[in-house]
């Protein structure tokens, strides 16, 4: 299915096997050793491929879909077409993506250091690197085993990464440590000296950034994402946490384990974010906050207070989502009364 | 006019000539064989410049003007200063778009390979390509003819490239095919996988993204956009469709012919957007929805629901552009009574 | 303090030195010779270290901080540790930035030209340049002294850079001039043309951009920021001014002297802003509209007209910050109302 110059498909896998890597169980009787070649969106799969319904908005797709197999949740079991075998999960999304994961493990780079990539005398890199063209890589730089510079990408004087780290191309990383089983897309920038002055009519006078920026395990970083330096303290992105794309991490923020950043959010200038927080896409929260665990903050929401663990807030100021929602049911009705 | 370090001017033309490429009319007698040497903005125009006003805004500029000649609608043909030619457009800017074309030829880029451009022996580049030093072309990857790709630029494997198509600086390009004369501006990063995860306390799971980005002739992508590839199905942009910086398109959003989409706006995943669409800066629209085609999403707006053809929404949450501007003439209203 | 990996510290530094070199007033009896060997924040600083309190949010931590020195307003001296030296002065933070610049003043970049950088044989380097390596230098550039061009960076052919500018890694410039001692962070795309089209159904016709990016003195521009060139006029960024990340400047745009834009931001075509204006988070500013010096626009504000001299403007669509702030509460009192 998908496009050979890009992938290749391991597999096939039995029906068994696919029950066993996504954790589900098969709905009702069916063939264990059936193969399957291949994953496939609903609406372009064949009877020799497995899909997946997570979102209820595409039931009719489901319904419709020439899937040999689907994960699905049990109680949408009774929309599948006759001849689908299912693979009933809680959690089809996260089945499905244990069973891509199996018909397309993620490729080994071929180990070694490109010509015209530029490796530092004293630069040190673990086994089995790879270094891609036009690569840079500064003085006293470490890099664990395994890891994946892309092509010129530009790693400065005295960075660490931790081993099976992959860093995109174009990207550039300085003053930081970065974790193992990170993924840095391409064109991040991380650890250029934080928007700090001291402002006045005489000219802003520049404030020497002089921490880092500490990045821990299995973190993910979107394409042309910006992180700053810390300006003292590090700025911190502890481990699993996953940031999207265009995302602006300024200095001294800490963002807790496990929290998500969807794309083009802002947090400013030393800001902590609780473990497990989500934030949604071009939400900013001001500096200077402290948000709890597992908040939820609105996309397009301006957080300019405190919010508290488990909260969700939405609008711009940012106020608890049940507010939001009542202040715009109350305008929306006044408005509908006017105009009669 | 133009700093001759960076531009050649050509020319210059008759105004005959001018009137053909623009398709203006002459507004009155005037000598047709005159000669204009180049074009400029209205207040710095002299007599053997082209100038043009299409913004009412600056109409007291044009009546000062000293700009030999002007594209202009009619209707403003009375404010003209005495000595001016008009040229006489409905559509004045588009005018002048011809006639800048005219004496500014957008310049044929001289072909051949950088010594410090790396090309994998498996790629294949048409005629007349221009590779410049540092840039990285992988394994399989095919150029048609007349492409011209900037300096430090990654061409990633298996990506095909249509004939005239412009790479800028420092732009990374992985899993996708792009159309004939696009122009994807530097630092754009195409084709890195979306932020797909299955989420969990255990930790999120990251989705194989097994899609490409598919781009259409004509497109052109501004400086520092970001386009994620396909989850399963493909990211789209089809043709015609211009794209400004630090744009956000996720996996599988597909953008429909001819379509506008303004700086720092950001388009989640599966989302479809139709035709001649026009989306605002700074607009964010969440994912799974469906764009009916010519609709127009104001700046700044938060589109969390479908939006019919022809359609125009704003706000954020957006609502129709009618009911926004109802909205906010209500609240104004009250607080300034609130206020006496 | 600061990680030796990334930073090296100067000094040690009396206490008459560092009153001296901030600016500050010594509170109290102490001995002037006393001798200090770095700075640090608040909660970590010990009896050597020289910290500051600015933002009184940070007030428990000054008091209960172990730093042998602070600098500080006279106010609040009064909640100062026992042990602590105090430094009053009225601008804190402006005296840590001197106090920290003479601790770790700013390295001198190694001059030299990078095997692998390409310098093309007409541009033209100043004395004590530092090129490194894979940066790419037009043919017709001009460099003053002592500019730092970082890896992988691009300067395209015309473009000119005065003395002690620093560019950073895998930004590119094209069509600009540059003014002394600015930092343009990596990634930074300067120079592109804009977001220029006659708009039509039968295709979106580009309009030739003509311009230049021209830059001042002292400028600073922050990662992954895009700015594009002039149309016809110039796109200028006046003497002083500080752009923070991801900030979207379009064509024609003037930034008057000493503006300060934060992270996000957006100012649309052929807008004018005066000096010393803010521009918050996430705000955006459309086309053609005239800003007043030192006015304030809130983060995350859309502001859609004029703005006088020294006001304040928040919301979207954005009015003056009183009315704002009104609206908010009239609305929240209706919603609460509503809810009893």
């Amino acid at each position: 299915m998908a496009d050979p110059r890009f992938y290749s498909v391991g597999g096939p896998l039995t029906l068994r096997k696919l029950a066993e890597i996504s954790g589900a169980e098969i709905g009702g009787p069916a063939d264990l050793e059936k193969l399957f070649s291949d994953v496939a969106p609903l609406e372009v799969a064949g009877p020799d491929h497995v899909s997946f319904l997570d979102n209820i908005q595409y039931a009719e797709r489901f319904a419709r879909s020439k899937a040999g197999a689907c994960l699905v949740r049990p109680e949408y079991s009774d929309r599948a077409p006759k001849d689908m075998v299912l693979l009933l999960s809680d959690e089809p999304y996260r089945g499905y993506a244990l069973v891509a994961r199996a018909f397309y493990p993620a490729p080994v780079p071929e180990a070694g250091v490109a010509a015209s990539a530029v490796v530092h005398e004293t630069a040190r890199l673990g086994d089995g690197c790879r270094i891609e063209d036009g690569a840079v890589i500064g003085a006293g730089a470490e890099l664990g085993d395994g890891c994946h510079v892309s092509a010129n990408a530009v790693i400065g004087d005295g960075v660490s990464i931790g081993s099976g780290t992959i860093i995109g191309a174009c990207a550039s990383l300085a003053f930081c440590t970065v974790g193992a089983r990170a993924i840095i897309h391409a064109g991040v920038r991380i650890g250029q000296d934080g928007f700090g002055f001291a402002l006045g009519k005489e000219g802003h006078l520049k404030v020497p950034q002089l921490g880092r920026v500490v990045i821990g395990d299995d973190v993910e970083i979107g394409a042309n994402t910006t992180i700053d330096r810390g300006a003292g303290p590090d700025t911190v992105i502890e481990d699993g946490t996953k940031i999207d794309n265009l995302v602006q991490i300024a200095h001294n923020v800490r963002l807790g384990r496990g929290s998500v950043i969807v794309s083009q959010a802002g947090v400013a200038g030393s800001t902590v974010v609780g473990e497990y927080t989500m934030i949604g896409g071009q939400a900013g929260l001001t500096g200077h906050l402290t948000i709890g665990a597992a908040a939820k903050i609105a996309g397009q929401s301006g957080v300019m207070r405190d919010v508290g663990p488990g909260e969700s807030v939405g609008g711009s100021p940012a106020v608890p989502m049940r507010d939001w929602l009542r202040r715009g049911a109350v305008v929306d009705q006044l408005a509908k009364k006017k105009d009669k």
